[in-house]
Parts: C-alpha cells; structure tokens; sequence
C-alpha cells in the first residue's frame, strides 16, 4: 500500500513480476478494496499466483517508527512482515517509511545472531557495473565491530547473489588529513585486515564510483549524506543538461537528434535500475523500495526481494558470519 | 611550487591574475631558478607587482605533515605563510600538500581566538548559484560547538566577500530514520537556535545542491565524502556521457552539434571555477587550491585570495565570533 503512489504503482509493477519472473507468487498485503480496484484498473484479478491478504491499517510516511509499532498492529507493513516471520511469505517489499519499516522488522523478525543492528545495503552504478554500499542510513554511529559485520553482511550478499565468490570490499574513509579517519575507521580497518573478507583497504568517496570495489563499507550517517548528495548532484546536472537543451530553437532541434544519445546514457544510470535496498541482518528478506518509485523501479525492488530469498541471503548470514569474523592465523 | 603541476601552472595563474586584478601584487615563493625559468617560458619576469622570494625547499604531495613541520622549514609553503605572518603578504594560495598546509599554517598564523580548530570552506555550484560548504576535511571529529564555530565562519565570509547581509546556514543531517541524526548534530542544531547565524535547519545530502542555504555545515568526514562522492558521480556520468557520444559515426555527429550546448552545460559546473578552499579560523588568509589545478582553476583560488584579504575575513572573524555566538535573551 505504501510509498509515495500506494497501488497505483505497486500494483502494475506485482503483475510486472509474475510475467518476468516465473517461479514468482506475490501476496498483496494492505486494504482489500483498493487493491481490487487497483487490480481491475489493470484488467488483472487474484490467480492462483497472485493473491491479496487485507489488513485495515496504513503507516504515514512521516509516522514516528515507534508510533507505527504501537499503533498500527494492522498496517499492511507490519501484516506483510508477518508473513515473512510465519513463513507464508518468503520477502517483503515496501516502499513504505524507512523508519517504521526498519523499526517493525526489528521487533517482528528480530536481528540474527551475531548482528548488533540491522544495515540498509544498495546498489549504485559505476563505471565498470555496480557497487553494493552499506549501511545507507539505519545506524547514525557504528562500532567498529559492526562495521566489520557490515563487511561480511556485504560479502556475502554479493557472494550469493552474483555468484562473486571473493567480493572486493572497501572502507570509506578520507585521505586529506595528516591522521586519516576516526578512531572508529581505524579499529574497523585492522579487523577487517584480520577477517575473512576480502579488504581491499580504504576507499574516499570518488571510489564509490570507479567500480574498484564490489562492497563499500560506512556508518549510516556518511552513507546516507553520500547516497542523498549523489541524488542532489545528478538532479542538478539534470537540471541543467535540460536547460540548455531547451535554450532556444536551435538546441531543441539539436536536443531532439541528441535525444538517442541521452537516453542509452540516461538507462546506465537510471536510479530505478538500482530500486531496492537490503534491510540485511535480519531474521527474513525485507526489501525498502524507494517511496517515489513508478512501477519498473518496484518491480526491481520485488527482483531484489526475490533474489535474496532463492539465495536464502539471512541464512547464509547465520552460517557464515561466525567463520568470517577472525582469519586463520589472525589475533 | 606545490601541486601535481607545479610552476608551470602556477606561473601562468599568476600572469592572468595580474592581468584580470589590476589591485593584486604576487610574490612567487619557491625555487628562484625554476620561477624564473617557468616565467621566462611565459615570456615574463620580475617587474613592480610581481616578484620572486626564493625558498629551497619542497613538500611532497604525500608528506606526512609532521615531517613537514619539523623538516622543511625553507619549503616554499612555509616561507609563503611566514610572509603572511609578517604582513609581507596579505594572503597565501598553495596547491600543495592539504595536511601539511594546514599544520603549517595552525603552527604559525595560530587559530583565532574562540577558534578550536580551523575549517576548510569550499564553493559549489547548485541549481540556483552556489553554496559554502564546511568543513571539507580539516576535522574528522567534531564537537557540537565547532560546528557553531564552523556555521559562524561561514556566515561571516558569505555576508563578507557577497555583501549577503544573512547568509542560511544548513545543518547537514539525515532524514531516514526514527531519531535524525547523532547526539552531536542534534546538540549543534540547539546551539544554532540559540546563536545569531541565521540558522534554516537541517538539510539532507541532496539539499546541498538545491540552493536553498548559503552555507552548508557538517564534520569534516562527511563534508569530505560528499565532495568526493561527487567528484566520483560527476566523473562516471561524463565518462558515459563520452562513451556514448562516441559510440559511432551517427552519435558521434550528433555530439559534435551538440558541443556548443554540452561546452555551456559544462561552464555551470566546472569544478575550475569554484577551485579554492579557505583555511577558516587561522589568523592570516590561506587558500589551498586543488593538488591538480590548471591555470585556470589556480587564477580562481587567487582570486579567493584576494576576496579575502580585501574584505579582511580573518579581522572579521575575530570582531563578530563573540557577539554571534548566543542570540539576546537565548539561554
């Protein structure tokens, strides 16, 4: 129900799923009537693949989380991350408020053994592919432990996920000062040195973008000023680019021929081709769709969701968190 | 002499700086025989306004500042900031090594009185002309107080150097989860309520390019990572902005006729323009250009130099911090 649009979007972008993916079934959780009406809108109606589960309430995008989790026992979000706990459902998407998704997936599926908080990982384009960056938001001061399970959490998405059985991870830092990075940076850098993940030493930010890593590690408030200034920069250029394409006849029609051009560039880095963050450490899949996403953009957030569950992403976290933690050899 | 180029950028910056501010006199400081050399290529030499102060010594891009400090006591950087501290000179640009000016320069113009530690501003461009962003590295940690510091500097050389009588200040902060922000920035935003700086409230990453603040504050790791972020982010996109332009014949056509919009695009947000970060809160002017600036981009940091020392931003500092700080009838 939630997001920016309710089902008006994630409606076309459920029926999207089940054409695409094949081994797909998709429960729509939220208010029966509208998302009946959603349906019919598309011509579509429930199937043997495609059923709905009602539940009363919404949680506003701008609801305190811990109103949300008191409150609102019958949102479709908390309803959706139910299934998920009783194993009726094997992922939930939402494009619902960050905070009280986070907030009742914590309370609901609880955090796995070994993880302290929960992190939100995404993906962003670079210019050799793609980049997984975490976390993106959840967590405003980090230990350098949970840094470290922030590396391995990464690892290991990018290990299943992609088939990548030695993922390159970074640690965002910054190289201007005599003394680099905090304290916090510093300690999470020598276990890092002393795990099994592959750390490949410390990165700034225009190596988010070089595609030299596959995982970038940061605390949730550096991530999240990097991910929203990124978002900033790219509106500006767009912005721009549009402003003197439109500046008068002669660079409309110059626009116009350009327009093939632009848009190949434009599909490179489209944000919705990256739709869909992680909430990882969690006790099941739940899947963060960004609150303005049209229908495509959902629909990657659901094939996010989707891959995760078929690599039983929070089970191989359990496994495999303890024997990545310390080296062989390693204090 | 500093900076990935050395003088045969920095003299030609010179030259254009002499020749676009009729005010301005340089005092080369560095090597007398490499200056003059890289002045007579620019078919140049000593005159009234323009003048050689020979220093035998050089830092290292990657010298550890401390050995700087100790060391190199003839390099061209520390003779230049000397000349600063005898009032030899008004203000000093370097392009050299960023940790090394900056302990060079607290070492000897010290940081103002009510200074903790000093800042590094920088100028960017956003939608509706640009913003002051600090600090951008100087600081990795920093107290709720230093960030009132930091919002004050940047107040003062926005109202000083643009005759902007009341400059919004930003507090950089993140949106997404339950409780916004750390304890720090939290503190920093009361001090800010209570303070003189017209204070707008908390801005998120992708505000810094709106254009709705004047100045944006934040600690020197996360103001770091965005600048780099977006470095990062500006490079991918005209790297495939090139790659497709030049994906064949027809598009490589297409780019040409669209070099005038693409050239027009370019001048809103070439970097060279806004080169030239301030060394805020030091009791002298010190502007630190980027390690790989052209000429072009060095004549920009003069002229941040210039602005400057022509508006006396440190004297201002000194004059209005105390009276900024707490707001009448503030706790």
């Amino acid at each position: 129900m939630g997001g920016d649009h309710g089902p008006g979007v994630t409606v076309p972008a459920a029926l999207a799923a089940l054409r695409h993916y094949a081994s797909v079934n998709l429960i729509l959780v939220g208010q029966r009537d509208a998302l009946v009406s959603a349906l019919q809108n598309q011509r579509a109606q429930e199937s043997e693949r495609l059923s709905i589960h009602h539940a009363s309430q919404l949680v506003g995008m701008d609801e305190a989380p811990a109103q949300a989790l008191r409150m609102k026992k019958d949102s479709s979000m908390r309803v959706a991350i139910n299934l998920v706990k009783t194993g009726d459902a094997q992922a939930c998407v939402s494009a619902g408020n960050t905070g009280a998704l986070m907030a009742t997936a914590r309370f609901v599926l609880k955090t796995l053994p070994g993880i302290d908080r929960p992190a939100i990982i995404s993906i962003l384009p670079t210019i050799q592919g793609h980049v997984h960056v975490l976390d993106l938001g959840a967590n405003v001061d980090c230990t350098a432990e949970q840094l470290l399970q922030f590396a391995i959490m990464g690892s290991i998405l990018v290990s299943s996920v992609e088939d990548n059985p030695s993922p390159r991870v970074g640690l965002l830092n910054i190289g201007e000062e005599d003394i680099k990075g905090s304290e916090t940076v510093k300690r999470a850098a020598e276990l890092l040195r002393n795990s099994k993940v592959n750390y490949c030493g410390y990165v700034e930010g225009d190596e988010i973008y070089t595609g030299d890593m596959d995982v970038v590690i940061c605390d949730g408030f550096v991530g999240n000023v990097a991910l929203k200034t990124s978002e900033g920069l790219a509106n500006m250029i767009t912005h721009f680019m549009r402003q003197e394409f439109r500046r008068n006849i002669l660079t409309k029609v110059v626009g116009l021929a350009s327009l093939p051009v632009l848009k190949r560039f434009h599909r490179r880095v489209d944000p919705r081709r990256y739709n869909g963050a992680s909430l990882a450490g969690l006790n099941g899949v739940v899947i963060k769709s960004h609150g303005g996403a049209d229908a495509l953009a959902f629909r990657y957030a659901i094939q996010e969701a989707l891959n995760e569950a078929n690599k039983h992403f929070p089970e191989q976290i359990s496994e495999k968190l303890e024997s990545m933690l310390v080296k062989e050899g390693a204090a």
